[in-house]
């Protein structure tokens, strides 16, 4: 412990480029970017009618019309005092590369230039002191703060609201990064909350450790940000959701700062890490958390299945699940991502032969399962040859490794191909659930016949697809991806009518608003059924306390 | 899910005694109780000096002075209207059976009659119904309440404190009590706060079923009383604490009621159960518990084992958290602890043949560890014979079944073992801590050399034993229990001596003032390094928000 808590206060200043490293209207880089691909405009053409052509695209940068920085000069000069000039930012891309996360919506004003909400200025602080010193500006000028980590999130959780106050500065924490240190007896290690995944992963690998955490935004989200929204990664039936790992943080609150100590556990009293989890930048900002880490995994094993139906495949996680042998991954797509998936891959002969041979073994909508073994060849050896056996009984069908590898390859592509979507016309976004696992198919459908109705007023045949892929004893999540064409006009209309129709049956049908995207602007007005309007009132309380003057991203999480 | 749910009104009214299940002066019943066996005279005579008879016995019943009831008329009335007059109690034999907990000062204090704090009633509701009329009568009559499982609490934390009002109730929850639903595919059972460790078990049994929750008060105390003060089970390794198991839960608060329901994980802001759990009874009042429970297991296995040392006994602990695959119970004594079990274990010759092939192994001071694997065979054998492995690579000799048989049966009869050395006028307490396993030694060394030289000003070689039983990937607990001859009239200054000596020393070394007894009355002023002044500013705020007039449980949690 005292290797980590000693070294608190060092902190090696890395290369900050002057912008968010994500292209500014949409996800990631251009390098990485690639336009549509041939099996997808079929897709489109076949089942929307889409001729295949790009009909949208962003504006211009220098077209965007800004609106005035509301920070006067004096403001300015103050917090270039407390971070340095060089790390206050005003310029046209700053503002506009930190003025909206990465949901639907978002995409779509930003590349319709629609900025209304850009932040006044990016700040850039270095260190907790730092931070303090721009939130003690920020409540003497009534400025509204918004942290910022890779900026994506999907439910409005960056949002540059400035709420009640004249202005509102965006925190960007990029420069609170890097592994502080590793204690190498307890697997912990203490890193900066602005860390990015990849960042992140190399450090560890140096000390031979993992943290196993790998949303599908791993390239560009900070650890702080996994904290603040509760994130949840790809393996998280193997290393656990970021709740489980997070051992301490520290939080630089306007009214003070919150140091937990790294503890493997403790009884003394409510575990103030679980307020700080889950708080989106409400509370105030995490510069700093202390995580579990594991060794580097010896072995490696990859396997794809085919269950005869998703009803099928969800039985079989609940008793892989609940006789704890689970795959460090397990994502099963239903009927209809898994015939997605099968059409995106094009007519390869392979697939075709697959096609036949399940056809064959009876599996005429075949759903796909993709799971990953990590550990000592010991242990991978062991839960796969009892998975296989619990899979067998449950009507699955090996299908070898290579479609559980090519998962893996693509598995951050995602976000890329929803740009490429949203050039060709189509309203694509995501939400996911989670619920017990004796209301989880009463739940799939409620939320699957939410979205196909509402979105069957523009085709009559959308896409709507889930998958599950958080397993736990007790229930999993549902995350369900859907897809329509929509005119440009009514895109914005759709897209909420969609999402709200989700919303109202997630909560009508005892799911969760949130598995690990958490609540943002998005989400607010359907935390009440989870959190009882008396737990409401005490999140305000403890707003109230941490953050009295309310400068802490507004208009967030709470109602 | 819904089937737990609906079920929430259902309650089944079970047989409810006019008075607490323990005997009032001390632990347990007066017909499990048991003399002090002749090797631990032995032990108090060569070690203290003591001759063995009895120099302490409780006052009768009827010499107590209680203090006058300050309830009048009017409000015991009002209570009687709201949960019928059979379950409003002031008699002597009600308000003595809970006036306090079950640590060494509140057996001092019951034992000498001295009960300034006994409750002026005690109050048993019947329903969640009941808890809110009861908690608006105390609102507006101006009555403290405290809430009251099993009353075992060993910090203080069913102390009856009127705080700044004029009268104290103690709301006992026993009638809130039974399995009101049991979710069978989800592995979710639903559950009366005022159930007790057996009353659970036994009607999870029926549906195939256990919590595995076995702290050592487990025959006494309640869930509702496991979750408010953050409870772990000896098996705690295999299971997990009661923060892991806690699924949903509903807490009436002086404010309202929060209804949190049974989710699987969710990222919808801050989880509120976090704030219930280790609430104290300061928030309010658990009245429901929805628990994660899992199959009765099909195989169990016992061994114990000697290690070399403490040091490598805690190593071996610590290389089978981290490969996750640790025993269901793994319980390491120090070298003091394995000596005195040894010395009770008497003259038995197994045991004199144990301790010279020991010797023969290098064991000159043998530490002694029981292990208790539960699952199907196939995990029992897969998990036992990669231990096995890991205890030999540190020097480890198996010891066989029986020793872990033996402290099995046993494992609950510390509690009795206690009053008889009370009688004898022994001193003896247990505290307990974690840290991380970087930190674990420190730890160790301090907190034992801090209670040694507290306790040597009364004998040159007090006992001071320790063992390790909670185990993380991050770190461990340390349990300690110490014992000293103690002469009446010095008994309280020389415990309050010893317990604040290892308290300064586990706040000094980093470790939690506590593991799995809570905070109450006793830890209070130890609270802050741990949660910083701002998260106790954090916790008072939450409470004014719940309990406005400050009525629940005064004295306890927060400094």
């Amino acid at each position: 412990m005292s290797e980590a808590r000693n070294s608190r206060s060092q902190r090696t200043d890395t290369h900050v480029p002057p912008v968010a490293p994500m292209r500014w209207w949409g996800w990631g880089r251009d390098s990485e970017a690639s336009p549509l691909p041939e099996a997808a405009r079929k897709l489109l053409r076949e089942r929307f009618g889409l001729d295949g052509s790009r009909v949208d695209a962003p504006v211009a940068l220098g077209d965007i019309e800004l609106p005035d920085c509301r920070l006067d000069e004096r403001v300015r000069n103050r917090l270039a005092d407390a971070v340095g000039a060089a790390h206050v930012h005003s310029d046209r891309i700053a503002r506009v590369s930190h003025a909206a996360g990465r949901s639907y919506p978002d995409l779509v004003r930003l590349r319709a230039g629609d900025l209304a909400t850009a932040p006044d200025a990016v700040v850039m602080p270095g260190s907790a002191v730092e931070v303090e010193r721009v939130l003690a500006i920020a409540r003497s000028e009534g400025v509204a703060v918004v942290p910022f980590g890779g900026g994506t999130s999907v439910v409005g959780g960056v949002e540059p609201l400035p709420g009640q106050h004249a202005a509102v500065v965006t925190l960007d924490l990029r420069r609170l990064s890097g592994v502080l240190a590793v204690d190498p007896a307890a697997h912990v290690a203490t890193v900066g909350a602005g860390t990015t995944g990849p960042d992140l992963e190399r450090a560890l690998r140096a000390h031979g450790v993992t943290l196993g955490h790998f949303p599908q935004s791993f390239e560009f989200s900070t650890v702080g940000g996994w904290v603040a929204a509760r994130s949840s990664g790809q393996a998280s039936s193997g290393y656990g959701r970021i709740d489980d790992v997070l051992v301490g943080t520290d939080l630089v609150a306007p009214a003070g700062r919150l140091v937990l100590p790294a503890l493997p556990a403790t009884a003394a009293g409510p575990d103030l890490r679980r307020l700080v989890l889950g708080s989106e930048g409400t509370l105030g900002v995490v510069t700093e958390c202390s995580l579990r880490v594991r060794p580097l995994p010896a072995a490696r094993h990859y396997e794809a299945w085919s269950l005869p139906s998703f009803a099928d495949g969800c039985e079989a996680l609940r008793a892989l699940a609940q006789e704890r042998i689970l795959p460090d991954v397990a994502r099963l797509s239903d009927e209809e991502e898994t015939a997605i998936s099968l059409a995106l891959a094009g007519d390869h002969p392979g697939v075709a032969l697959v096609r036949r041979y399940l056809r064959l073994r009876g599996h005429r909508q075949p759903c796909l399962l993709v799971t990953i073994y990590e550990g000592d060849g010991h242990d991978v050896a062991w839960r796969r040859a009892r998975c296989r056996r619990v899979l067998r009984g449950y009507g699955g069908v090996a299908l070898g490794s290579r479609p559980a590898r090519q998962w893996e390859r693509e598995r951050f592509r995602g976000p890329y191909l929803r740009d490429a979507l949203l050039d060709h016309g189509v309203l694509v976004e995501t939400l996911e659930t989670a619920t017990l696992w004796s209301n989880l198919a009463r739940l799939y459908g409620a939320v699957r016949g939410a979205l196909r109705s509402a979105l069957t007023r523009v085709t009559p045949d959308p896409v709507v697809m889930c998958h599950v892929s958080h397993l736990y004893e007790t229930g999993a999540s549902l995350y369900f991806t859907f897809l329509a064409p929509a005119e440009a006009e009514e895109r914005i209309a759709l897209w909420a009518a969609a999402k709200r129709a989700a919303c109202e049956a997630i909560v009508a049908n005892g799911g969760t608003i949130s598995h690990h995207h958490g609540v943002g602007r998005d989400h607010r007005e359907w935390l009440e059924p989870e959190d009882s309007a008396l737990g409401l009132a005490a999140l305000r309380a403890l707003k109230r306390e941490l953050d009295p003057d309310g400068i802490m991203n507004p208009g967030k999480l709470l109602p």
